[in-house]
């Protein structure tokens, strides 16, 4: 949207021709110029001022250093790119500049923000194989603004170590769980917490975990209350919609 | 966990042998006497004084009605029964005394407390077929204290009826999206929405409906950031983990 | 096998025509006379003396009691019947006397055992629909001469009512984990047991747990050691492995 | 068919031993002489003199050459060669000349003709993933002599986006709507349209998507009238398709 | 929508304060009065003074009845049901007046009206069995006013009894080719036919037929080109796709 | 099983000790040198003279050397090997001899036999990329001594290619139908046919082929009788299977 | 096919205007008047004077009782009903006379006739709960000439009792092996015999049997040869094939 | 858990903060040193001074190194790495000593320990393609331990292979049972034997194997009893069952 669209919009809504709602919407969805070959998507809603975000899979590294220096031209300070393998990372460093997580696959451009919640979002993972998506929603919520906790490999079949937390579990303000092969962790979780569980099923596993989709069973049918689930190994997913209830 | 108990367990806190911590997840855990043929299950996060939850499917009339009998000699002023079929309902009318919402199969003893909070929890459905899940959520949101508005029959294949609502939809603090065979509501609310939207796939549907495996791996894949996911039918979890987000 | 039957096969043996290994496989099959429109399945390795056992569904009552007056008359004292829903127990009770476990849909001809084993099998369950699968592994263990203790309604939501029973769970010298849902009971207990868990898959839930698959998929998938999976529903099943192994 | 053969062919139906029918039904599945390792497949009901099509996945460039040259030297204009990944077209050009579309995977030897219908074929995708098959779709129905519209990166998630285009919805003869993930971009389309909507379901995405499937089912499961499906990621027979009831 | 509303409706376009497309896409989506409990479902797209449909099954006879009244009251004179099965049929019967089709499962209230096409719509099945589907499909789309021509019983396990009409097929101006089991009808009448074809799978059949399941799988990977899929046993899809075709 | 056991089965039988069938079984299942590594599998009831097979896939080139060899060695003259893809033909060609056909990844030691039957075995496919299965079935039929006719690319979308050969249909004793995609030839050829069809499904096809699934659930319904049905790709056993009948 | 039409058809092959092989295939699909509700479906293909098939599940007693009529009257002796319940056997009863096999759900009318084969064709079950498959199939078998042996509860859990047969096996000229739950009884049987095995996999069982799934897919993949599949609970097929194969 | 830790734990068991079971889980799950960026998973319940198990699969071999020094240096005598690849082996060839299981992906730093047991583990294969898991399953109870047995190749297509070792199954203590395809192999031993069965599905087979599904699915589903199930290709839940129930 540029500049003679954008009065066209404020006149319409001071003519009353559109409703305030109506240009809200258009704005939110319209937020920066085209580059022809691509809209962003899939991030759209993030606070200009806060940062910008890239899915990074399926785009070339080219493509990926054109948005954002269309955005830093804009005036985005930040910028996060997900599912940013490290090949991809490595021609992409030099084009722009960048810090690289490499775990997570995530790349931010700028600064990553200092925390700007008083709550937490504890990030809780079954198994050590399961950090990538579990850096994904970490980093995803830090770069939105939310202070996190990192709580990893606490997996079911050693139950104790995951009840030496308790602490953690009750003072977060809202949880990511993340586990694999039988996704046991959101349940056992979510009976111990008081504030909502995002589950996150992993690919993790072998033979019958059907590439994420046993756990994805298991945590849809969690018997714990206040659990809710996405789409298996989307962390990303699961950070935005932690950082946004973080934020309430 | 009857006097005798609780005062044995707070000594322990008194005395250090145990942190105040495992305290609370004990009590969170073992809210009332022990029927012999059940414990309660499902619902055991709720606020003491606040209401009760009992799940009606697979307990006959008189096993509910001797819970509630007990929930209310307990001190117990509500108590929401789920998945309640009529015909149950007619047993249990001759038992105890309490309100019946057909449509969503739902039961209240006592009184619906009036809303305490400023947020609204929004309950959309694609299509009338729905509703069961809806009022499902909805009252159990309303049970909970949560203010809760409706928007049914809004399915994207007629979507100028749902961007008519375009203001509810932003106004929301919380938005439960019900939908059955192709699933679609989740992802178009989740694209207009700044809030959580809570997706509930339908088994509303036939054919490669499956049962409502089509719409819940669309809302699985929604492209929409925000959106998560419950177990098929299952307003209740919906309704519980919104009115949870709404009280924040 | 018939007395003359009998006698020509140790004939056999001692005139070392068919070794001792052989005849032992046949005796173990053979172990009573045909009927004519039933040999009967399943269970034929019960040691003759301690029990035989009789799979009810898809028999008629006037079926099973024909079986059951026969092994009687061969000197058989008791009998296990399994899946025998109340209808056809009702029309069965006017043929021959037993004991009926309506819970478990069992029926015991003749005495229940004295336990015979020093070790106790331990039958856990998720939550209190998961009885049905509960009291058939339990009664069939007891049937075939163990030890046996119930936990019911310890599921993993509420993961201090487990715990509280820590050491039954340690003491225990086999374990029966039963639940629905998303299962994830076994792997909790198999990571607090030193021994062998046995876990059975209940079709208890609904939606996408997908008539027990899901719970299926989650234990098959469990990140605990030591246990081991039968089908869905199949307390029999587990009830008869867990008492072999308890007998070693 | 060669000259001889179809003088047969012509006298049999003059002299009433064949119907016309069954001559034009003969005529139709026979164009072109018999190469031996293989008959043309697929794609034989395009009309002569307007073009031959080509399935290039599972031939390899020497085959695509040959069968090229032979229906060159038959008089065949215009080929059109679909799934020709780069390395193949990069051999394909040193045997012979044509235009190759890297996007669409699709070959046109000789030229793109103009087009000569009144009506718009749309091709409408969901994100930048899907131009693959939206590229097949499109240069298909163009090869065939469709007048085709392109509008991409119009998911739902974003829903005015789509909705800034509804007079070229409005104005299409037929519209080819193309997604993965959830796959609702078709129902949203179909409840705008007054014309046939052909959805081709993607395999973008990942986890839940299952390679397609979740788009695949939502679309079958459409709410909106006017919705078929085709194959996953058969952008070929969407264009196809689409062509003909453009020329209708 | 009343009279009030829709003068304000046609003033804004006066004003140009809504476009000519907007206005349209409204009243296309808006056409009748609300009745509270419903909003009409599905087939909202049947042009005024043509007919109107309502999807009978979830709804009660009562509130069918109360829906045909009002649209009669609003000077529409056909109306058409679907999945109205015999009971609520007869039950109907004594709240208003219309021809009931059993086979279909279809009412039609008013008239059926004379064909208004030059072109037919071929309706096709493999077997007997799939007779509801097709008579669904039929009479839906001999309602909205395409002439119609029956095929039944032709599956391509006798396949000169479909040969035997190879005219009817190079005659028809849009197939719908309805199979269970195995589905191959769709591809041997797409081979043949030059226009196009909805393929309708059905549930019928048993075992390996999963519902449907195998008939959905080999219409959507059919080799014939011009063959697009609707749900399974979702004949008035079908029905309705082919006299949009049909009015072209 | 060397000499000496031999003699002592053989003496076993002569004195009653094992009955003649006994040792026909031992016969048939034990009928080479133990070569440490591997015991022969899949294709044990070749009959000795005929020729013996190998299943190569999971073998490297060394073992099937070996164990070509030591048949060799044993009397055999010639030698079948299976799925030996062209790498591995390339090494085993250093260490012994024989004639590799491409196409069906097949290898013969010795010489290929001369049919030794009068009825026909029918080869025929739906498509080009279906020839892999086919020849590796055709190719063993041959092997076994089967008369073989082959009938390539007849698939069922031109259906009066195939019509065109309904004497050879007719005329074939036994027909292998093999197809991928919807995998209806062979409900058309079964339709035809008068004797028994053994079909083929491949893992040919892309999308909601689902890796040969569709075809082989297409298959598993045929609604011709005659038909059945062997594992996806699986040429060699309708190869196996088409010459056994072939020889009756 | 009446008289005239007959007449015309085989003046048409003395004329030359159609091959004999086209007169052949024309008869084989024709063989009778039409009832106008239903075209004979499925069994087209028994030989004149041998016998009729009509599949009694989706026809009521009426259509069929007036299909018997129609072919006794046009000279047909024995009819062989398939699928045919015993409520709709008490009303058939009323129509026409027949025998009834009650566990085959299979009506003959006329005679059963005498075998004309030397071959056998065994039946063997794994269990007894699948005998309602393998009389259909024993009797289909019988209906059309063939010698038939059964051997029923014969499971691979009692490896002994199917070898106690080996003979029987052996001397089969085709077996049918029919099993539920783990379907293993086709592989055994298959690594024992010598001739064709056809297998059929029933919906005998529960929880992960998955209707007939589980034994479905462990028959396709039997590692003996010579092994071949029909869909689910088709003791028609199977038996139908067998006696094609005894006759050869 | 460190010197300083575990007099902590000692005395507040002896002051009874804590009893003595607590104090025991937390003794079994917490064995030794943290190494950060890896919590020991899977195999946590290894007694001390028997060996420590380590699960390569997903760690670098440098991880794995460090591991394993930590431990030799933490006195621990042996150290089994499962599912270590050839070329990771390697590369810890030059970190540490250890001896290298090549079929079962097996590495054992120090000495494989002389079995401690009585009874026996019997290891049988249905053949040699399962061997990577029945190594697996072997070398760990070994490890641990047990006298194990090998039968490998003894799949039910011939049958007196495996009958041929009816002594060794009946005098083993445990039996693991593994096999690909259709899984057979563990409901014949499960019929002969008098003890646990363990079965093993492997992904071996192709087209309808689908990855070990048809094999896990016949397990599961086996008519013997006595018999369960782990994960596909899961050797070591195998062994380390089979060892628990060897050392009872």
């Amino acid at each position: 949207m540029d500049k003679a669209e954008l009065n066209r919009l404020l006149y319409a809504v001071a003519e009353g021709k559109i409703t305030p709602e109506e240009a809200a919407v258009k704005l939110k969805t319209e937020p920066f110029e085209d580059l022809g070959f691509a809209k962003p998507d899939h991030h759209r809603k993030i606070r200009q001022g806060a940062g910008e975000v890239i899915y990074g899979a399926g785009k070339t590294a080219e493509q990926i250093g054109e948005i954002c220096r269309s955005l830093v031209k804009g005036g985005q300070k930040n910028v996060l790119i997900t599912r940013l393998d490290g090949d991809k990372a490595d021609i992409l460093k030099t084009l722009i500049d960048f810090n690289y997580y490499e775990t997570g696959k995530i790349a931010v451009v700028g600064n990553m923000p200092e925390p700007d919640t008083e709550g937490t979002v504890l990030v809780a993972t079954g198994g050590t194989s399961d950090l990538y998506a579990a850096e994904e929603a970490a980093l995803t919520a830090e770069f939105l603004g939310s202070r996190v906790e990192r709580l990893y490999d606490v997996g079911v079949a050693g139950i104790h170590r995951l009840l030496a937390h308790t602490d953690k579990i009750m003072n977060a303000k809202v949880i990511i769980a993340i586990a694999g092969m039988e996704g046991a962790l959101a349940s056992v979780i979510g009976g111990i917490a008081d504030c909502p569980v995002i589950a996150v099923p992993t690919s993790v596993g072998y033979g019958a975990a059907f590439g994420g989709l046993a756990a994805l069973l298991a945590m849809l049918n969690s018997c714990a209350s206040g659990v809710s689930v996405v789409n298996i190994d989307n962390g990303f997913g699961a950070g935005y919609l932690a950082n946004m209830i973080n934020h309430m």
